[in-house]
């Protein structure tokens, strides 16, 4: 099977003009094929600032009311998506900018409100495998903004790791998938202080052991929990690390590997 | 040749949201090949207005400073672009958005400075007709936003009847095209405030006849002469005629049929 990288980048990026740019050199640079799924960064929360929108953040989730709805669809659909598109065909590479509701490529329900009404929060029910599989085909690079649909007409903002994890799983039949999650840390970390103490491999026995000594933090857990769920679902080879060290981080030089056993 | 419908509509139908919801209904039930680009509308100039963006307009054509290029590709390829796809994904068409950026679909340069500077207007140079052909081959309905690149990293504001115009003539080779703005008159009027006073068809002779006579308005002639010359580089007919009637407009039953001879 053919190679292919989804690879995450988070809003700490997407807001610095020029590691962005940065990363966008080495990103072209990957010979092999790639999707691109971009978070969103401050860029909407500044935005919806100046219109007067009113941010309601919850346990560092956003509640995407009407308005925010429409800020979010502007900025990453957008600005964002768009400019990340320009840049990528200026270093040649031909990218295709997406949203889920494109060629029906992530289909998404509205969450269902149980203690806490996220408003146009979109948890996703299926990526459409074939229809990304026929863009890489022909030599697209996909870039993906965290916005989905419904199907019945409805945008969705939907959470960017997720995106990355859902697309990597459902390509993983057709692909030898490495997800990557590229952020502003070298990876995973024994002292969340220190860069230098990156875990380099991390497999079910080694993540168990971590835990019980406590070595892991409270906010990585859910990330290496999802990371050890696409491996279960067929994806090769799990990559957290810093953009900054893109062509290292896929190759596995840099980062922490999370890998089957 | 399989026949494909390029269809423009302008801003006035997308500022309504009654009226755009109706022809998207009218759209999505095309069965042919098709391409829809769509305009602007107020919502950026408001947009600019809320963010305290001064716009100059210059015979009716906006000034694209930097940061109202930052506006317009929110609103045009975020906000109006995929909430198009996602009502089409809505009716069962399957849409995908485009700016010229992605897959390098539409490439253009800056507006050379003469006499006034247009800032980051862009002029097109080419359109990738076999991407866009590879594209509706899978059985996708394109939109496309107003909005193009240089090939630089550079996105710049096109207009967008310019846009179907060219891809109408760049895809004129591998279908039978039909160009149609749509758009809220009912088609070239013989009196401008009557409705019922439509020139049904119009080829190089009537246009002739027309204008010597002084039957065409002034802000028409750009319009038809476009048309003509979309003509001359093989596309088959150019209609214009009222979006309400998109149905109808497509067959030739309502609005103006500008033909060969």
């Amino acid at each position: 099977m053919a190679k292919l990288y989804v690879i995450k980048i988070g809003g700490n990026i997407v807001d610095d003009e020029g590691k962005l740019s940065s990363f966008l050199k080495s990103f072209a640079a990957i010979k092999e094929k790639k999707i691109l799924v971009h978070g969103g960064g401050k860029l909407a929360t500044k935005l919806a600032e100046q219109l007067g929108i009113t941010q309601q953040m919850i346990e560092g989730r956003r509640i995407t009311d009407a308005e925010t709805l429409k800020v979010v669809t502007m900025v990453y659909a957008g600005l964002i998506n768009k400019n990340i598109v320009a840049q990528l065909q200026a270093n040649g590479c031909n990218a295709m900018g997406l949203t889920g509701a494109d060629g029906n490529s992530v289909l998404a329900h509205k969450r269902i409100v149980k203690d806490l009404d996220y408003g146009y929060a979109g948890d996703i029910d299926g990526v459409n495998a074939q229809f990304l599989h026929a863009l890489l085909q022909q030599a697209l690079t996909l870039v993906c903004a965290p916005i989905t649909h419904d199907g019945k007409g409805q945008l969705l903002n939907t959470n960017a790791d997720t995106i990355a994890q859902e697309m990597a799983k459902a390509l993983s039949s057709l692909y030898n998938v490495q997800l990557v999650y590229s952020f502003e840390k070298a990876g995973v970390l024994l002292n969340a202080e220190d860069d230098d103490s990156v875990i380099p491999v991390i497999d079910k026995t080694k993540y168990k052991e971590l835990k019980e000594k406590g070595l892991v933090f409270a906010g990585m857990i859910p990330k290496l929990d999802n990371a050890f769920t696409a491996l279960e679902y067929g994806v090769n080879k799990v990559i957290i690390g810093k953009a900054d060290d893109l062509s290292s981080l896929i190759v596995g030089q840099s980062g922490t590997s999370i890998i089957h056993e």
